[in-house]
């Protein structure tokens, strides 16, 4: 039963969305190279199978040696030691040390045979070509990074569900998984509609306009972890829509409609995802401004589970907001992550007065200025079918649903883009 | 004249570097696809050529009509328009109103000839076939975009150095900006130095270690918008690593060694530097903990500049710390952007005491807890040559230069990975 007009605030219409899709949906598993695998997300937890490091290292160079050898040592009654060989680096011990001696440690080498700990070479004094003087005591594991220190057998390297990072590589690396299993990218259909659009390589005739929702979703699409399918732009007319939406869904596991911004667009949109199949229009507008005229379905498909829907408004400014509130949260989720997606952040003062309504979510594009600790958040005020509104700033502020507007001086979060 | 061990905070260091580069200097220029563009960087100013929208579009549904027709209208005495025809969406107006006239209007189609303003749908009352109540006057101008009222030719579109977002894309492409001309990826060749390293697909033998630094570096270089150049593992042997740094030189325009840890590659890699050209190493160590042993260099080569060299510790976390204070700023310079890259923070307040140093700038990793307002930032300590250190950290703190610490319960900002 479709819930038509139902108009929810943007998180809530998410929740309903994704409460629809279930926790830890995803796009299916792919085994890649861990070194193409930054900002993917893992699919299966990895443990550790080895001891790391597998074998007990110098942190510090110096000389390995017995600790209990140099208890009491001091600057004024230094102990001596007899330096009986090298540990070379990446390879395992030749030499031997027993009372009084010691061996030249490197950092990151194996300890001599026998040795319990490192001094540093700072706390030591080359009496002659075999003797050192140790002018300070070390205790039985010290400056020494025990085997298993970083990693134990079974220990946890990275849950499944996790996004990956730098360091997510060079730790999987170190454990000798040169490929990892992570869900498979969604692809995001993005389906342009309105007699009046031109692709961009095309100069536009009278009355016609270069298409850049798409494009601009294409990226948004791209930077929210996902494979962008565009699919070109469809005529005011239900029969053709709907088969390009069709063709669309077996291409892609989401699709967003960039829609022509007028009504009888908008009501082809609601018939197309109704005839694509259940459960149809989830949700047909929003408490969100910019955006209201956005539409959220879920429709079954080919496949084990339904795919997401939405039909965009056709201003460029709100097409790129929704996005940003249902859109990218619902590729996230679908890339393999819980919670939601990440979001750079300033904190800044407000300019000036920002009038809004109670019982509606407002997102104003702002300009940050200044560069000191506190920057001011200048509002970029336009019509949201301008394209350069959104050009022109560099981040929103959300005048909250229970808020009549925010006031000049406040402190607010920006979001940055 | 080589600086050596002058001891200078990371900022301070990085300014030494980047004014030896110069203001704007980067890697030269390429024209490639606007679709492929996104977070590149602009190497020239892009201007207008046209005029944005380049006809008035109606901004709703609704007549267009004269507006002084409407004036004095009320719900209780509409005026009367007669509908003599449409607009429709992508073509020229084939009608034009008159006194008393309307044409039906979709949003973004033009006007009708003769037509200064757009009534509302909402505002309006069919009565019959050919006739409507209009219940609202409208000004001249209202509810229409105004030719050029996004762009007029010669407006500004981005300035050169300018990162390229999603919204900066559809902007190009609204200007029909298939392509445009960016800066071309500094290329950061990275050479793994160490004896104890061997390739993550081959086991280690007794002594030896996979090599983890060269892939948490390489996406680290991918994430700061470099292209990554992997050098593979150097023996711990002079003319070896001299040879490999000139092949690595050749390849690249920015170079990392990711040092073994101990004093003598260390050494090695300041002879090193030094003997790759003019102006050799600038700055050997760091107010910083951890990465005091870094090294910093610009060796003139083939080309017109001389390139940026650095010797970063050989532990995974000082590692990824000073390529995050000095490697990838350099990166995002010689992208061709000015002013330091971008960073997500989150603000938390600190679980405990963090002892430091005053006149050194110390760098904590911690994991974030909660999900309120303010989340708890605990510290992960751990020797900086674990790796998984990192891993079970979601982000840095930094102890200023001329604090001895941080408490418990003070409000941080966290640099998120």
């Amino acid at each position: 039963m479709p819930e038509f007009f139902n108009v929810l605030p943007p998180d809530d219409a998410l929740q309903v969305l994704l409460g629809r899709l279930g926790p830890a949906q995803h796009m299916g598993v792919e085994t890649i190279a861990t070194l193409d695998a930054l900002r993917r997300v893992t699919a299966e937890t990895v443990y550790a199978q080895d001891q790391l490091p597998p074998f007990p290292r110098s942190a510090m160079d110096g000389y390995s040696l017995r600790a209990a050898d140099t208890f009491g040592a001091s600057d004024g009654l230094p102990a001596y030691f007899n330096v009986v060989g090298e540990v070379p680096m990446g390879a395992p011990p030749a030499v031997s040390v027993d009372v009084g001696e010691a061996a030249t440690a490197h950092t990151g080498g194996m300890l001599a045979e026998g040795a319990d700990a490192v001094v540093m070479v700072e706390y030591t004094h080359r009496v002659d070509d075999t003797t050192i003087e140790v002018s300070r005591p070390v205790a039985p594991g010290e400056n020494v990074v025990h085997p298993g220190e970083d990693l134990e057998p079974g220990d946890l390297i990275l849950p499944a569900g996790h996004l990956l990072r730098p360091q997510d590589l060079g730790g999987l690396m170190a454990m000798g998984f040169t490929e990892v299993q992570v869900c498979r990218r969604p692809r995001v259909g993005i389906l342009a509609m309105g007699d009046e659009l031109v692709s961009p390589d095309h100069p536009p005739g009278e009355g016609q306009i270069r298409d850049v929702n798409t494009y601009t979703i294409a990226a948004l699409v791209q930077d929210a972890g996902g494979t962008a399918v565009p699919l070109g732009i469809a005529k005011d007319d239900y029969p053709a829509i709907l088969a390009e939406a069709r063709r669309g869904l077996e291409l892609s596991d989401v699709l967003v409609f960039s829609a022509g911004s007028s009504v009888s667009i908008r009501d082809f949109t609601v018939d197309v995802i109704s005839a694509l199949g259940e459960s149809g229009v989830l949700l047909h507008g929003l408490a969100l401004r910019p955006g209201k005229p956005t539409i959220v379905g879920l429709v079954a498909h080919s496949g084990p589970s339904p795919k997401p829907v939405f039909g965009l408004p056709g201003n460029p400014v709100s097409a790129m907001i929704v996005f940003d509130l249902l859109v990218r949260p619902t590729i996230h989720h679908l890339l393999g992550c819980p919670g939601p997606p990440p979001h750079s952040t300033a904190t800044a003062e407000l300019s000036q007065d920002v009038p809004s309504v109670p019982g509606r979510e407002d997102h104003v594009p702002v300009r940050l200025d200044g560069s000191g600790e506190l920057r001011t958040a200048i509002p970029v005020f336009g019509k949201s079918n301008l394209i350069f509104t959104l050009i022109r700033a560099d981040g929103l502020v959300r005048v909250p649903l229970d808020r009549s507007g925010l006031y000049a001086g406040e402190e607010v979060e920006v979001k940055l883009f």
